[in-house]
């Protein structure tokens, strides 16, 4: 292994730490160590069990937040890897190879690299540049990304801008960054029916049969139009069990898991709403455990988007495309607090699988980009 | 024990061999040797391993035919009975206990009894009696009383009359019996969409989605009006069942057990037609899998039902009530030689249960209500 830039060298550090969620593994004081060499206040901020920090550089002016995680998902199997998972390596193809190489320790290099040699280029830069860290993105994620949030609403600190680490790249480095994400509900519906002999119904009550018209309503529903940045909010049914296994025995109830993937033009309070009235409209003995995994949020084309966009041509000569498309990210929390948020990271096509890997010189290229987006916002 | 009865001394002989499906252990040579004693010609009808009998008496005029098995079903955990199943007794309460005092030992004694009795009183009765016995009817009921039927089919064997030795009775001896049966028509029912993730669900077609208005529209369906002697026919989805266990996946396939009991108002042609159409008519990728399980009969009011119930009024003082209800029985094979069947035997409350037990004086009314059926067809 010959790590060839800094970048892949705190890269290469980074993922010989085998910090599967949700441990840290000196991740964290490593990067810290490095932002206050140049001059960041740096605050470990541990919850719960969860290491997370804060780090700010500067007193005034707008804030650009970097976030990301430092914990990874298990290897899986290491001996499906063609090399140890926690020992990287950069391989004939120029592939760096290791757990975190794409999700998401290339970028927190990326990211630390292309902050240092900011401060060094522009030491009195405008504005502020801050770092918000978690080692609970790929876990429970409630002691991490969105509790540091309600940290800093609490002491009213802004956040103008955040750049998320995460994969977002398809095919080409910078090919597509996420401008936002949907949001996610899920709910386990109960529908109750009178178990009974199927030679006698009129004793009984299928709840498969009450609930087939309510099932094929909730299925037509057109929840909203969905928005520019958005398609049309979706429910889809995932499992649904009803039966005893017998086929001379009528069950007693029915249940069916169901998600919507909601745009910004439903909220969580009306899409519950409508779905008990279609439930209460066909006189329904039912019951909802709802689960909210995530609000949606949307960053509009403005300053940050902006600056990301040209930086990635300007380093890769490709047009990004904004997306909102896939699952939930930290992002939906930061967005809370008002600020613009874009995803920005390396090609995602082996995140969470065995050999995970990044090109090595993307990495390089995403520190530019980092770099470039830094000098148009912050000089 | 002290059997105070012919009918009892047998049936507590026929009770302590047991024959559990498709094991006869002894009961039909048993009965044949009886019969041929008192004049009938046996023919012993092994089929596929499965023991049956068939006897008949006399050469000319119409056939009056008792039917039954030996075979009893399992006597479940012996040590949950009062005392061992296949070592019948009386007891204080003059309750016969064993496997198949009810379901339907004490009915064939019946039979054998009031046969003997008729043939001592009436020795140059008109027509013939016979009987069609086998030890398969608690089991696949495939090489038992169908496979006979088909035999006699075949050598256009006349049958005009036949009473099933099942116990129809409910509170009473007597107070029901059953003049024909449902059919039962079941289905497994699969319908095909497309796999996929619940995040991108223009890329999948859930089935779930595809089948809830066809499944609605089945269960709302109204298949017939039934006659005076049916209820309307009766469809239930039993089991449904769709899903990977993930909430984020669209599953391929759904999968739903249905079943129809259906009177002579419809065939099994017709509700396989409406069934497919409907389906079709949403457009569904669908298979089924179809299993009918009996076709249903119907013995209206006639010589046969009409000597039955004079002789459940004469001998109990009760008005019996002709019924179609409950699940199938040997009886829709025989019928379907164009035989008047009724079936009639003691009170149900206990079969297939530990403990099974029946008024042992019952056994000797049901007794004399055969001898008097026999008295008014056959002299």
């Amino acid at each position: 292994m010959s790590p060839v830039s800094p970048t892949l060298e705190l890269a290469c550090d980074l993922i010989s730490r085998p910090s599967v969620t949700p441990l840290d593994e000196g991740c964290q004081p490593l990067m810290m160590k490095r932002l206050a060499a140049c001059g960041f206040q740096t605050e470990p901020l541990p919850i719960e069990g969860v290491e997370n920090f804060w780090a700010i550089r500067g007193t005034t002016g707008p804030v650009l937040c970097f976030a990301g995680h430092t914990d990874v998902v298990p290897s899986g199997p290491q001996d499906a890897w063609t090399q140890p998972p926690f020992a990287p390596i950069i391989d004939a193809q120029g592939m760096l190879l290791g757990r975190g190489a794409a999700d998401m320790k290339g970028s927190l290099a990326a990211m630390v690299v292309a902050v240092e040699r900011f401060v060094s280029d522009h030491p009195d830069h405008r504005g502020r540049i801050a770092f918000l860290i978690t080692s609970d993105e790929e876990g429970p994620a409630v002691h991490g990304t969105r509790a540091v949030v309600e940290r800093l609403r609490e002491r009213n600190q802004q956040l103008d801008w955040c750049i998320v680490g995460e994969p977002s790249s398809t095919d080409l480095l910078g090919d597509m960054v996420k401008n936002g994400r949907r949001g996610s509900l899920g709910g386990t519906l109960t529908i109750r029916g009178k178990q009974g002999h199927v030679a006698y119904p009129h004793l009984a009550r299928n709840p498969i049969h009450l609930a087939a018209p309510a099932l094929a309503e909730l299925a037509a529903e057109h929840w909203d139009d969905g928005n520019a940045f958005f398609p049309p909010t979706s429910f889809q049914i995932s499992n649904l069990n009803a039966g005893t296994g017998a086929t001379n025995v009528i069950p007693g109830t029915l249940v069916a898991l169901f998600n919507f993937r909601f745009s910004t033009e439903s909220t969580v309070e009306r899409l519950q709403q409508r779905t008990q009235m279609i439930l209460d409209k066909h006189k329904l003995d039912w019951h909802i455990d709802w689960s909210l995994s995530g609000l949606p949020f949307l960053t509009e084309p403005g300053d940050l988007l902006d600056a990301i966009a040209a930086s990635i041509h300007e380093v890769t000569g490709r047009e990004t495309t904004p997306s909102t498309s896939g699952g939930t990210s930290d992002g939906r929390f930061i967005a809370t607090l008002g600020t613009q948020v874009v995803e920005l990271g390396p090609v995602n096509a082996t995140i969470h699988q065995v050999n995970e890997k990044v090109l090595a010189s993307d990495l390089d290229l995403l520190t530019d980009i980092y770099y470039r987006t830094l000098v148009r916002l912050l000089t």
